[in-house]
């Protein structure tokens, strides 16, 4: 390149402002599910019978909102791995944000129509459809920084294959619960929220070996 | 754990970016309360009564976001106690954020449904009931802190098991007004303003003491 | 104090998460601003004309930006000069979010009802209300600052005096703009134009006079 | 500047808020984007054929979205060029996140209103008149950092042009665009898309050279 390149095309950029702008965008995505929320408006009396029948939208709402909790401890994760970000991975990193932010249209149509016969299943292949792309937004980042030589070079050969292949189990999972909607919605469903639930239990089987191991005299 | 452990697994992780996160959606919560107040539409000459009525949701929304603003600073003092995190706090973190990010929902059906016959019960059960988990969500990361010696090695026994005791009461003192609904829909809302009123009240008894020894000569 | 003091409570805090979350607060309450202009629903062909009845929206879009942007950079230079806090001064502050992120709901007020003979007057009267509640906020925190000695030593005491004038003149201007839509909303208005650019104003004079001392060979 | 004049005033600031709080109404307004995307309310079994029509919101969505990402790393690019702000540059810089913020709607408009026949015109003449105001906002903070001596002294006369130039760009081709509504909407709807798309083409230019000079070994 010459002489007149920008310093940040030639050198990358650390990633302090892309990890400010990412925590922005998931901390909204996940506050503004509460959104799906609407306040019931009844006669007298019919108050809690109406909230009543809002558990679906409660349910969705802490299901996405774990989702994007995930996505962003996820993220956290990734750029302890990344050291630096070419201005492609900065595109790609707007394209998995551009997932992320999304995730709130799916959650009202799930929380509002998951019971419904026939646009249940719909409303299951949408919101799966979106946790296939986000977890293939996921990929492509690593698949880049790894060939691109912006992974931090401390990092094991056998390290990068694990995380390779957690990584590509996400895309996979997700696309599994899609194409189980056709057959039965209700298994997809379920099949979505124990794929979400399973990024949580590696911390609960820590929970579960670490008190043996570190626990310090408390109060 | 085998050579393939990734470091933050095993080490934990600073709080930096738990932090940002964690501020981005407390800030949010709390200015997304002003979507409540939605704007009236009057015929000529209506406005000042219309806006009037809507002194209910006005005293919802000074509360909700003093309320956020007591947890975005109780959070801050929470993890200048607790260093590390490992990845079972990270999703206690998100399980409070979570029960934060929905407090703008109670607040629209406490703003609306108060003064309803039956329905300020509901109403007030809601709000409360919301209250009870996100003080239950701080326990929590306090309680998991203390058992895996995530906390300050420096905070000695009695300050600890002070810190335990006033987490512990949020939850008790949130579940009488909730019980109270049932006999006394006032007096309950009454007891949620002045449990919330005493987080403040060490803040104004310090200022009280304060000026007798750190006045410093000003303008 | 005695020895289980949080200290906290005792040394007082920086200042680092209380701008973050002041960031955040400032950031989306003028980015919500926008959700005060509504989508026209219009048959063919009406899109122009049902877009160009929206202007007085879009000015108080650009007006209610405008002050919070302000707000924000005034908020940014009191914390120069403040460099620690105490928990009163943190609730202050939360006192002072709790103004700002009001903001939308007077703006939209405002842009619907400017125009409408009797509903103009309550508009405006709303609308100035919630600026001199803003402006009574940030002079709070700076009274409470120079009391508690928590500004830094190094400002000279006619800096210090000059800054406490500066903020007392704001809820006095704004005040008056209130008076004054008694008698005339349209003049009311037009002082409240005034006021807020007048604080971009020494901005502009600075540019007139900087360019024959600062500037350097450009391109 | 006579002695009472404050420090920020006088030595310009740090460019560290301003960046938090850009990054704070970058994140936001994206994530807004999102609320334009209404949940349809359909009778059992039509939700396929409801979520079919909003494409164009889709589009609409993922344009804008990009565009805000393109901002977003387009300042984060600008501030490692500029390493200090007086006060009119925080104006000029609030006047940009002004426009920014407002993209939400000119979105909505043109999602709603594409494929109207009249209305698609107006639709793209709005959407491109807020993308040629970004893009003059850009502009004016970089000529006024250059005009004032804001700007990196280590970057050569060369490189200043060229970026002088880069920027010059971007309201010309969002004006063409605009003045060619007049004539094909289609037209200039695709020139919009393309104009965009091209700040992302640098960026896979440099992939297609980059792994012959770069690539490390990887998994």
């Amino acid at each position: 390149m010459d002489e007149t390149t920008p310093a940040l095309l030639e050198e990358g950029w650390g990633t302090q402002r892309l990890a400010a702008f990412s925590d922005g965008v998931y901390g909204i995505a996940a506050t503004l599910l509460v959104l799906n929320l609407r306040l019931p408006e009844v006669a007298a009396g019919g108050l809690a019978q109406a909230l009543a029948t809002q558990w679906h939208d409660v349910v969705a709402y802490a299901l996405s909102f774990l989702i994007i909790g995930i996505y962003w401890s996820g993220h956290h994760a990734l750029f302890t791995y990344i050291h630096r970000v070419d201005i492609l991975s900065i595109f790609l990193n707007i394209l998995l944000l551009m997932v992320t932010a999304l995730v709130p249209f799916p959650t009202a149509v799930l929380g509002r129509y998951l019971d419904v016969p026939q646009d249940g299943r719909t409303a299951v292949i949408v919101y799966s459809g979106i946790l296939v792309l986000g977890a293939l937004a996921f990929n492509l980042i690593w698949w880049y920084a790894l060939a691109q030589g912006l992974v931090d070079p401390g990092l094991s050969r056998s390290l990068r294959r694990r995380i390779t292949w957690q990584y590509a189990s996400g895309p996979v999972a997700y696309l599994a619960a899609l194409g189980l909607a056709w057959w039965n919605v209700a298994a997809s469903f379920a099949v979505i929220v124990l794929v979400t639930l399973s990024f949580v239990f590696p911390a609960l089987t820590q929970f579960l070996r670490r008190p043996i191991r570190r626990k310090l005299p408390a109060t």
